[in-house]
């Protein structure tokens, strides 16, 4: 086990994750699992990568709202346009949740899956992080590529479970983390079956399908995957019941939540965090048996790009 | 290819397949697909085992029926359980959906994922089909299995994606096909994630999540797959649409379709079958571009257990 996780110190977090390995994978041991039962599930917004200061998903529909107030001007002195545009929060959450099922609406529906996936695509190509100066697509997690590798290796089936659109991210997550499209659960909207001339294609609609977040992460779980996790990674609240879902199962288990406490190399916020903070996780870790892992002491780099 | 898909007879649907299955393998081949692209999605019934006189899921619900007049008799007195338990289909039918969502609601909701598949596993090792004598789940189509297995070789990863329950199929595909559960995609109830003292569970609604039939089966390959098969196989006008969604794509693309003409060793029927009939697809095939599949001329085995 020497060469595993080498973004990892030496820690009791890397010790945590590399005896459960151990345990799960030792033929004839008590606590072994057979491979089709190693699934692992893995938040994506600040546990694969970067979610400060917004989460990318907001970046991006900070660039879809740009694209079209190119096409329409009038859309800059129109709410809640303006208010996203101008960053002005109050305003924003003053106008609620229709105002953003509005902004998802105009930028994320009334076209096809496959031009979807084409826009995202341009989007990380293209759009650079504020902060960091890098592709959004390039501020993942070093040590976190490094550990799902380390799990495909062990036979385990890693799959990610986000609160973010599972389009956007099954738009990066193959080539970032080796996560096929097909092993990504997220929030989703509808989609219709629409015969267009002869040719079938998935549409889009204004209408959410599932927000993948707290108690509907082991729902959808159940749904995507329909087996119980033996690994969850997560790293706020919203991700509790998944941890709780994976933990409540017989046999060995590990629950992983990351701490960021690192404002030098990334960000330290956990309460405090509007979008998805960090409370009951982090006050209750050692009673519900969550492993905490320490940004800044337990990664020795964060970003897997330069 | 001599040894490939023995249960195959040498026809034109078996050269289909191993054209197409040559074709999108050929490194450097101006058709070749790359093996994470390779998505090929299977209906259940009548596609992958036996859906004749009704389909498996009509058989478990009566089983369970039983099981609950076996606790209260006095439902057997009481509608719908009274037409089910008879099998009087025209009092069922006059009955309407909402007796049909009663009887899902009263054997399939109210207990965990974990409890409800200890269930499915029991009703499959201990009933057997009326006329074939035999484990529902060993009323699966032996050339069927060869191909998955042919494909799967090829690099393929392989899906049903069927109107069947989703729960019910994840407990017999992985031993009976060889397809894991997270591959399943079928109907499905909603799912309610809860704190059972420090056990969390999910439990099984009274509310459809979804009726996996039809339009809504590429709408769910969207959802659960999120890429576009290159081939799907199906026996109904149910399977059209998966069908269509899939031949509409760019590249070499394979739609094949079941035509169950077989009454001496099978089952002989099509537009006149009523849970599931095959109109539309087999007049329009040719023109659609889907190969048929005659069980009688082009299998040279049907069941794969005896």
């Amino acid at each position: 086990m020497g060469g595993a996780l080498p973004s990892w110190n030496d820690s009791a977090a890397k010790s945590a994750i590399i005896d459960f390995v151990a345990r799960v994978t030792a033929e004839g041991g008590l606590e072994y699992v057979p491979p089709p039962q190693r699934i692992a599930t893995f938040d994506n917004d600040g546990t694969l990568w970067c979610e400060q200061p917004y989460q990318v998903q907001v970046f991006f529909l900070i660039e879809r709202v740009k694209a079209l107030v190119a096409k329409d001007p009038s859309l800059k002195d129109r709410q809640p346009y303006k208010a996203l545009l101008e960053h002005d929060h109050a305003t924003l959450h003053s106008l609620g949740k229709k105002a953003i099922m509005e902004l998802f609406a105009a930028t994320h529906a009334g076209m096809s899956e496959d031009e979807f996936d084409k826009i995202a695509r341009d989007f990380f190509a293209t759009t650079k992080h504020p902060r960091f100066g890098r592709r959004f697509d390039h501020l993942t997690y070093r040590p976190q590529i490094e550990l799902l590798g380390y799990l495909r290796d062990n036979g385990f089936k890693t799959f990610i479970v986000s609160g973010g659109g599972i389009d956007l991210i099954r738009a990066f997550a193959e080539e970032a983390y080796g996560i096929p499209r097909e092993q990504v659960v997220g929030s989703s909207a509808k989609l219709r079956f629409e015969m267009q001339d002869a040719t079938a294609n998935l549409m889009k609609l204004a209408e959410l399908n599932s927000f993948d977040d707290r108690e509907v992460k082991p729902a959808n779980i159940g749904l995507h995957i329909g087996r119980r996790p033996i690994l969850a990674f997560g790293n706020s609240d919203g991700d509790l019941a998944m941890m709780r879902y994976t933990l409540s199962g017989k046999g060995a288990r590990l629950a992983l939540l990351i701490h960021h406490d690192d404002a030098e190399r990334e960000a330290a916020y956990d309460r405090d965090f509007k979008l998805s903070p960090l409370v009951e996780a982090l006050d209750r870790a050692k009673e519900y048996g969550i492993t905490v892992v320490s940004m800044k002491h337990d990664w020795n780099v964060v970003f897997d790009k330069k």
